[in-house]
């Protein structure tokens, strides 16, 4: 039998906090329990707070990729044509998706260590202004990358195209501004910087994207894709088009009073210190970061280089065995080249830092490569010293 | 706010036992943690002798519908025709799936509170010998009946067709024979007869059925609704189409546990007796119950037919409100007119039937409707005697 | 392997509410992390306010028999004159302590089926002016009968008599009048109408009762035993004696939110209803209720007297065994004799008295013994019907 | 609303696993519930294995400070001479109770920083041979010095003395040979190497105890502080004195299976890993131990002396604080000058270190204290080198 990790410092699921832990103990209640019902209820509109938007979000009960391919599938209509951002293997991803109900898909492609210039979308729209959707992803999961979501949003609106937006793992890590942008669909994750568990999707949805939807008559009904099936489910009189995910719920609404109890300024700068301090911590290896700069680097992830001698199995499964520290690969192609550190949500605290540099560097220095074990973590806690803060 | 219920009798999702509580409280480990591998593993492996199947069977990380939704999806081919066989609200939903996805949709439906005759089958393939698939509900859960499956599958072979069956408030509650009738693609829910909570979709596939899905070119891939991502997913070696909902599989694994420590004929004689124990109640109670015979009544849940001077809402909202109950209504149209009370897993004891014709009498009397509580419970207790059994 | 019982329906420990297991799934923290300092500061003034009482009460770090036996170490002085009043088994166990630490010991005894009466005590002090100290326990758990206390608190109290109350299983269920009375020194049980584990004894302590402690020689200090050592414990900025149990403090402070939460009348009135409907039932299935009245029966549990042709042993091994149902038999010499029926805290609404009634009645007529099943439990509902309320 | 601490690496109650919470989550049940009997009685016999004795130890329900008290109250008789080993303030400490009860007290007592000389021991005995009991503390929790009792033991046992040890947070971080010593009255808490909460007693008592106690007329009885009471309450077949402590009864059985199912060796090799590691990091900062030699630290926690420049408790209080990190400060008279790390049960990973390290290194330099936090855990880290072990 294998032990239970003592640090889960992946890119996601996360480990949650023990007031997480606690509210997943709660009993399963029927759905339409009137306990329940109150619960979804005040859920939605704590996410609503914690979202800062208007109206109210929409949960949908499959992890964040439900809430992705639905957008797709509710959003893109036969005859659109779709410009699709492609900074990383998420972001490439999103655009099989899209190319499966459009038209035509446009695609900008950059090197997987860099992200979308805000500048090459304009010149996009530029040369093709029927697009009429863009989607990009805001924090790379598989790259630790950040995409400048505001300057690409503000070009779309100006041209009237809708914006979908993943922002699986960046919502609760860095601001996500729903309304301002503005974006049109944005797919929260609960498993990343929330904490939670990844059974659900997070919707946010603008006047002009579910106009849109209605108009689309492709738009899925009667069917686990549809996002219109959910529109109105939060309120307590109206029935569930299926039985919620009770479990899952009950930890959203957890995890979403913490976030607010926190106060979401808080919890950036939270993200910003350690993320901070992880990049500190590796560069104090002599090792080196996966995206091109520090600052199109991700406050929810960090994705480094693998040095010679190292492989991303040999590493992790060192790591995670000697130290109980488990951490992730790359993704994709790039499985054995990269390793990423997850600092999000209740592992957002710089005294993790010092523990997944700590546990890389001495699993590097086990393998036989050198690396700069107290260098590391000294930069790293020297970064998160309350003195320099 | 609203207080937690004392009892949650209904059609599901159902109360959980107190090890299955425990269960949940397990923190979110990463997906790929080999601890969470090894769970996953291993539930999967702990489902197939729970199941009594030779293969693995598949999890799909979506509620009972998904199961349900990407089995239409995914066996049912344009050029295909389709029977479904409706006996209730569940059964005749299925018909509007399978018509999206084949060439011609025959239907053989009977009143809600009654069940599928064999005879109808046979007679059916008699008429068009081209049926590629049949579609079955076992447990009709908004009518509380049980269709005879072993029958109507033993037909299907015999002609060659394929059939799908929905066990999802059946598994658990009375023997469902996947190889032996034998089915083809069944779905179970976790939230039922397992006392789970509802956020999975556990599925058989036959060989056949995999063949079938295997030369459907429409068969979904890269989706939410593939079942073909999942085929090896079990495996450790073999990566997740995308995060798997890592708390449902805890509470699977330990309420498959439970299922296996007590053994499936003993799980099912206890829903027997407690379903024999909750009809000799409602009778009892001067009562009728909603099918037409005692004989035809699922084991998993009872439904009875609500008498006149009381509605489904107010009897369910004063059962819930005064005595800490909750049971559930009729389905769609029969929301007023019916009341079901679940018996599933572990509130598959007879001590709850006197619970639920306590509290089911008692509102009743409350109301203003003539009910004999006392002969209820006793007829109840008296079914449950361990000396009469 | 036994199987985890489906009701605790005994004399104490009762059944815990799902809001109170979550709350014993708490990480243990150190005692002195400022979390555990804050939690164990409010739970203190929770307490208060629960109680009802002007000073911070003082929390002793095992069972309420740890409490008790402490206040008598430490209240009674040497040259003392004690009146121990036995109307139970725990009354008469009181005076074994007491004689330990007085002078004289005084003792008024009635039949364990009924309860103090007043004029004898009042007599008593006509008799002997002398005496200092009384003790009396409020529920007598033992015989299910609830002591006159505020009769006998104005008599010590005009008598200047200070006075001992055994409020282990009253508190909760049942006003305390801790100051009003006046009482001097009462111990307060968490696992009892409160619904917490057993670990904790809860003290109230007059001022008098302090300042006969501080002038007692005796009383033990640097001990387990000591009362003294915790006085000002609950204070942030003063040091434990020794480790609290922190799990136990996690639980009471749940359970004192959720007794404040409801209300303390709405808890009583909850109590009395309970008690009444499981009174009722007892009646209705042909048994004779312990106490020689209803009027001296405790809102805590009921006692009944077990029929010809049933021993203890059997019932209570055949309701667990068969139904699930766990119920208390006689304590001490009434151990075959009684039977006793908890319905405390989270157990102590109406539906439980049918479920009590339910599984006492069959498991009787089961052992051979005629009861009327349905008109016990169609008495109990009955009492506890919504509308004659 | 203060936050819950990320670590707690303190001097004990140390954090529990997550298995352990778990555990901590199950209903209470009354005392003679089967199933808690049942649990009663199996936590006895796993903790006699995990022991490694030959009769079922007792377990006394209050924290370890009542087996402690409870030892001298009733193995010490009135005329017997006492030796007291006193090398820190737990063992200080003792004194005062055995003065309590015996004839004469002699007492060894050495400087804080190391631990007690066997030769002493002897000497001792060859002056008072009328020695009948002596009591030493196994593991020095205030000093983190660990004493030989081996040696100890060997002594007494020639000369015919019964020896109390206080193992309360040595046991499951090291090797303590209950019979083989051999010792006679050991006490063993549950919240330190094993990781539950702190609300029992664990003791061990060899034949010769149980004969003294028998033969002391003195020894409690029908008290919170009496042993005799509880010797056969594992039995399921015996009533308990009073009611136990239920959920430490669940934490305990599941805290002794972890550590049956790791093994006790692996586990002191874990123990001995993390204090090397720990030790390491400390001299790598550029501070000292607070015991005299490295030889006589204790495995289950690290004493260390503040330098110039620093309090306890603005050190602790900036650790918490900005870090998340609990430790320990000194106790009693050491308060100011001591810092303790604890590194027991599920704290017991060499990763640990790195925390420790890093926190502390941090916090310090933080306060304006010059430590090379790098070279420390560098230094800890390479300590629990995979490579080097």
């Amino acid at each position: 039998m294998i032990t239970e990790p003592l640090f889960t410092l992946t890119a996601g699921p996360v480990q949650p906090s023990a007031e997480t832990v606690r509210a997943l103990a709660t009993p399963i209640y029927d759905q339409f329990d009137p306990y329940f019902l109150e619960v979804y209820e005040t859920t939605t509109e704590k996410l609503r707070v914690a979202m800062g938007v208007t109206d109210p979000p929409l949960i949908m009960h499959g992890e964040a990729v439900l809430g992705l391919e639905a957008a797709a599938a509710s959003l893109i209509a036969s005859d659109d044509v779709v410009l699709n951002l492609a900074s990383g293997i998420y972001g490439k991803g999103y655009g099989y998706w899209a190319a499966r109900y459009c038209r035509e898909l446009l695609e900008i492609e950059v090197p997987y260590n860099q992200v979308i210039d805000p500048a090459s979308v304009e010149a996009m729209f530029q040369e093709r202004p029927d697009i009429a959707v863009v989607a990009v992803v805001h924090s790379e999961t598989p790259s630790g990358t950040l995409n400048p979501v505001a300057e690409i949003a503000a070009i779309c609106a100006q041209h009237g195209a809708l914006l979908i937006v993943d922002a699986v793992s960046s919502f609760g890590a860095v601001e996500v501004d729903f309304e301002g942008w503005p974006a049109d669909l944005v797919v929260v994750g609960p498993q990343k910087a929330l904490g939670g568990p990844p059974g659900l999707s997070l919707m946010y949805l603008s006047d002009k994207a579910w106009a849109k939807i209605e108009a689309n008559p492709a738009a899925p009904t009667a069917s686990m894709l549809s996002i219109s099936d959910w529109r109105d489910a939060h309120r307590a009189d109206v029935k569930f088009p299926f039985t919620p995910s009770v479990t899952e719920i009950y930890a959203l609404t957890s995890t979403v009073e913490q976030y607010l109890r926190e106060g979401p300024e808080a919890a950036w700068a939270r993200h910003a210190k350690v993320a901070a301090a992880t990049r500190a911590g590796i560069l104090g290896l002599g090792l080196e970061l996966w995206p091109v700069s520090e600052e199109i680097c991700s406050p929810a992830l960090t994705a480094l280089k693998l040095p010679a001698g190292a492989t991303g199995g040999a590493v992790r499964a060192h790591c995670r065995e000697h130290f109980g520290v488990m951490i992730s690969g790359g993704y994709g192609e790039l499985t054995e080249s990269l390793l990423r550190i997850g600092h999000m949500g209740p592992t957002a605290h710089p005294i993790y830092a010092a523990v997944s540099i700590a546990a890389v560097g001495q699993t590097l220095s086990d393998l036989g490569v050198t690396v700069q074990v107290g260098a590391g973590v000294e930069a790293a806690m020297a970064s998160a010293s309350a003195v320099s803060s």
